[in-house]
């Protein structure tokens, strides 16, 4: 059982909760507003495992902390934090350009590293930022399970990452240090071109082994 | 049957160019010298539709012509090309930096997109940059079709990317305008740096459907 701190209650942030919550972990919502409806909505959805709190406290009391929430207000979130030292800060972002067109960094860095460079402290992941809510509550295809990407420089953190995404039915695949958020950046960008390009929100990334 | 030029006989040309004979293409290889070794190998791999010529002649013959050459040459292969009115050109290169360690172009452009504006008379499809050789020469996962990703503005000229895709096994996907080709290079790198990174070559990926 691990205590996660989820900051963030939107359709990502509900999806990991709910999944974590029903598969035995212990799931603190860290939000500035405990008593928001969609807050209120993911709780319930989470059961007795679920809570919230404000994003301090729910991070003081949790070993995983959870980074959903839009990247315009990621570093905020994070100075909000408290103190993060030694916990796994599992980056589920995507830095995305307001106007939704494509991403605003990339390249020679990642909102991953910029993520680890506010919290230095703590062990980053990059992970849960390649697909959509929908494949975190259901990353079955047809029997197969859709592959989650991550990437990071811990690899205890890793491991951990790795297992939670198990929990929710993907196929985890660690695809090597922090800076490869460079490339599964993009790789989210795919999936929402294609998602709101005519293919849907049922499709999803598959990492094929011989 | 389809006049192919591809630019370039080193792994990937001779992968794609043999496939495309078996298929039943007319293949020319177009490089500066028809008689080097690897180039008369990749003719004798291809049998009796594969041939060798130098560059604007073999483009001069072609419905389709292939850029499959290293990203620092890519730009004076297309300048020795001669004229590539509404010819379909399939742009299969990775912008790599000179050590490897990541892309030397990307998130505001790609490489796809610097092509088609060294070409703006032909119509670009990005394709057959997100896998490795061996997955070109056999796409089959234990029955499964490995995809084979791809962009362009131009619907005929993806139709027949499609086709020629199709034609080595692959599962062909259209991610959309040329555009993407920003989240297909780095797809590509993500391939690269799992490949070399411990998973080796004999990696895919696909796009699952619900």
């Amino acid at each position: 059982m691990v205590k996660i701190a989820i900051i963030g209650a939107g359709n990502v942030g509900a999806a990991l909760g709910t999944g974590w919550a029903k598969a035995g972990h212990e799931v603190a919502y860290a939000v500035r507003n405990p008593q928001k409806p969609e807050v209120l909505a993911a709780v319930a959805r989470g059961g007795d495992r679920a809570s919230a709190a404000n994003i301090a406290d729910a991070v003081a009391g949790a070993a995983v902390v959870v980074l959903a929430t839009p990247w315009n207000v990621a570093q905020a979130a994070i100075q909000s934090a408290g103190n993060l030292d030694s916990k796994i800060l599992l980056d589920c972002t995507n830095p995305l350009a307001p106007d939704l067109s494509g991403l605003a960094v990339g390249l020679t860095t990642s909102a991953g590293e910029m993520v680890a460079a506010w919290a230095p402290s703590a062990r980053v992941v990059k992970i849960f930022n390649t697909t959509g809510y929908n494949n975190m509550e259901d990353p079955d295809y047809n029997g197969q399970a859709a592959t989650m990407f991550y990437c990071g420089d811990d690899a205890d953190a890793k491991e951990t990452a790795g297992k939670l995404a198990a929990d929710l039915g993907f196929d985890p695949v660690d695809a090597g240090p922090l800076k490869l958020a460079r490339t599964l950046e993009p790789l989210a960008m795919l999936w929402i071109s294609m998602a709101f390009g005519g293919y849907g929100r049922d499709i999803a990334f598959k990492l094929l082994l011989r």
